[in-house]
């Protein structure tokens, strides 16, 4: 069986991306199950209600967050109550929401996605390898797949990761820096793994955000307020295929297509 | 004509690599001029003498450096004397090396190589978009190809330099994170552009790195000694087509080796 | 002749506590120049143009800035019209605004004052050694007395430029940590030195915002909107006293006083 | 009864002041309980049996860590081993180690000694909050009194932990920055607290350490070894009087000698 993973998408030309291409990567590769990330869905700094609509209406199962989960504060208003919107599950037990949820994928298959951040350059929160072990404890013997986004800056800290706990999820995908890397593989244990998969947003653009918005705070060094870039998009993630009987990973492959509209 | 970019180059495993790799690259390709990151190259941390002869042995005509530049003390002893070895040019005056240097490539041509480090989650250097101004005035009119290291953390660093850049320098190829990006192309302006060429070194491991010490270091928090790993060594970097006549890129493309041995 | 330095200004409650309490520190203490940093005046957050005139009409000669020198946007409608206003001078040539200035203190003394930001967990601005030599060769034989408001973080950069300009200015005074230190002295080339001024605000408060909602940025580790705390307010900088003749630094006392109101 | 807790001790240099010193401030205070903050006494890095050995024997009766708790590894082979020594308690699990001890200090009189960490500036730990909690909920009814060691960077992150744990410890002593602060009070809930008890070692230093090599850090940027300093050296750190009968905080304040030999 086939399950979609799609990149951190940035504002509303990541959205439009997904509206005009994700039916037909659904329909082309038999997806039973997409999860996105949606950090940045609103305005590229968190979401919204209505996007979360949007979104979740776009055949999309599970929304995951990262770092940027708190910046749209209406996020407080409902995370509590979607179960199809999970942020990292690290975060101090003060904050709302949740970190992972099983869903039926139907065939009877459960999956489990997890949602983590990493803590190399980002806030500090709870320890992600304590809190995946604690995690694991109550989801291993209920899910027959495990899919975690890690959501990191460093590579040292996503690869360690991935290593640690090769052989006991389904697949370990990472997002944060918005550059799809080439490094998608089975890692020795069993697990898919890909350092980052990349973005769903304006191709033209600095991580989604208007280039000279970005280039003026590395050259002022002063706080400057960035924009959603405009252009054309570009849709990122990547495809698992999972074996219907034994649920282990069969392979991991990027996805990259430009909205050309 | 054809130019090879190497990425971070780590320990003894890397120089197998190269030594194993490169020559039937440089000659399937036709390369004409091969750069190489060697910040790693010597037992991971900084380069040697003996590793820099090494590797300027094996056929590659610029090495380039990073963070970990002055990790072997002994650059300190002949940094100042090889004009293949160049170290971030945003260093402070006071530091020995040099961050720029232009090569005669033979046909005539001449190729300036550039290396600079980014500022975001590394030390606090000068400014790499105003030294690269600097840089431009004097190597501009000189040389025919300009190629830029720019060994940086942040992809919104990387990317904003690059845009900035664009349309003024042939490429701008990032290192330092040692995975490989997918996202290698021609800028609007016509500069060739990947994030992260990748690393050179062993495979089975975290950016070269011996698995279970990273690893323990992201658990306990402590200080922990790193050593190269062993098995398997991977070979990766890009190869850059330049106009014979005009010198401008016509294309990058990634490349990654498997060592077999 | 006594010269007066104030630590950084926290919002409302710090301007009334300079109203209330400048003018008898000045008189007890026959003060003829003072300067305040004034990088929280305007809501805890940058600086407006009616409180920098407020300020400015409280017998203050100069402000000083910091970090948060752009927070409130308005200041670059005024910041290159108003010489008694200057910041950082190690931000970018990009930014508006001047980083040192000399002026006439009366009694024939020319005073020059300099604003600087350290980089270790701060911005990446220019190296504040190499613009603070750049500056001293502008203004060492056309002032009597220089003043350097080196705002910084770490004890240890405040500690490395203090005994690198040791001899060279009049006093070198910390601000942004807004904790007043214990260690004010002449250091031994003759240059008076405070790690840190302290602040000039709520008392019974986290740097001057509200207590409560910095304990809760603490405990969720989600970004947390700060207000300044209400409350009775403090008063604290440092005294300088300078010989008439030789224009060296004579002694350096600290200041705090509680606004009882 | 009075306390003693002795800030960061410094390399010989502040084991020399600890021996001169100590004896003469123990007897015109009448101390009955000394703590001392050792994470830097072995040579400017960690602890050594020997050193530890040394301390004490000094008639310190516990020894508390920082950030450098691991820099020396033989601290490896005993750590387990010695109750009067404790290191951050917010270190994980796989740490060797006791962050709390509860010690007889006669008289019928239970102390209970935390140390944490903070984490802004510094590793990825447990949260400190949080671990503190846990750890009042097993000595709150065991220990009549209960001093905190908080090595932070950040006066916010200490002042929001003191202000959190306000009223339920009896004091709470900031060490790490080396710089003794001048803000030592009674909180409004009735904890003493000081930001910084500042630095026991070689005066004319930088955090204790060689100056030219620590300003040879910030101009070059380049990693750099750094010695302990020599000349004279500073005895600080703080002096809590604590109520026989109701074990509260009566008042508390800085100590600072100077050694003369
Ligand atoms: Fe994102
Ligand atoms: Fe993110
Ligand atoms: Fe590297
Ligand atoms: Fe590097
Ligand atoms: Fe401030
Ligand atoms: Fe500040
Ligand atoms: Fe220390
Ligand atoms: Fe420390």
């Amino acid at each position: 069986m086939n399950i979609l993973v799609i990149g951190d998408i940035v504002g509303r030309p990541g959205r439009r991306a997904v509206k005009n291409i994700l039916p037909a990567i659904q329909k082309e590769y038999d997806v039973i199950f997409t999860i996105a990330n949606a950090e940045n869905a609103a305005g590229g700094r968190g979401l919204s209600r209505s996007v979360m609509d949007e979104l979740l209406n776009c055949n999309i199962d599970v929304l995951t967050m990262g770092n940027h989960v708190w910046d749209n504060k209406e996020i407080n208003t409902f995370i509590d109550d979607e179960p199809r919107l999970i942020r990292p599950a690290n975060y101090p037990p003060y904050c709302p929401g949740q970190g992972y949820h099983i869903y039926n994928a139907g065939f009877g298959v459960k999956i489990a996605v997890v949602n983590l951040s990493g803590r190399v350059f980002l806030p500090s929160l709870d320890c992600p390898f304590r809190t995946m072990e604690e995690i694991l404890k109550d989801i291993k013997d209920k899910a027959d797949i495990i899919i975690v986004d890690f959501h990191a800056e460093a590579t040292s800290e996503k690869l360690a990761f991935a290593y640690y706990f090769d052989g006991r999820v389904t697949a370990i995908l990472g997002t944060h820096t918005h550059v799809q890397t080439a490094d998608e593989r089975i890692l020795p244990g069993g697990t898919a793994y890909i350092t980052d998969l990349g973005m769903t947003g304006p191709y033209d653009s600095i991580l989604g955000m208007e280039k000279s918005s970005v280039i003026e705070k590395f050259l002022t060094q002063r706080p400057t307020r960035f924009e959603v870039a405009g252009g054309p998009a570009q849709f990122q993630g990547a495809l698992l295929r999972v074996d219907d009987n034994t649920h282990k990973a069969l392979s991991i492959n990027r996805i990259s297509h430009m909205l050309n509209d």
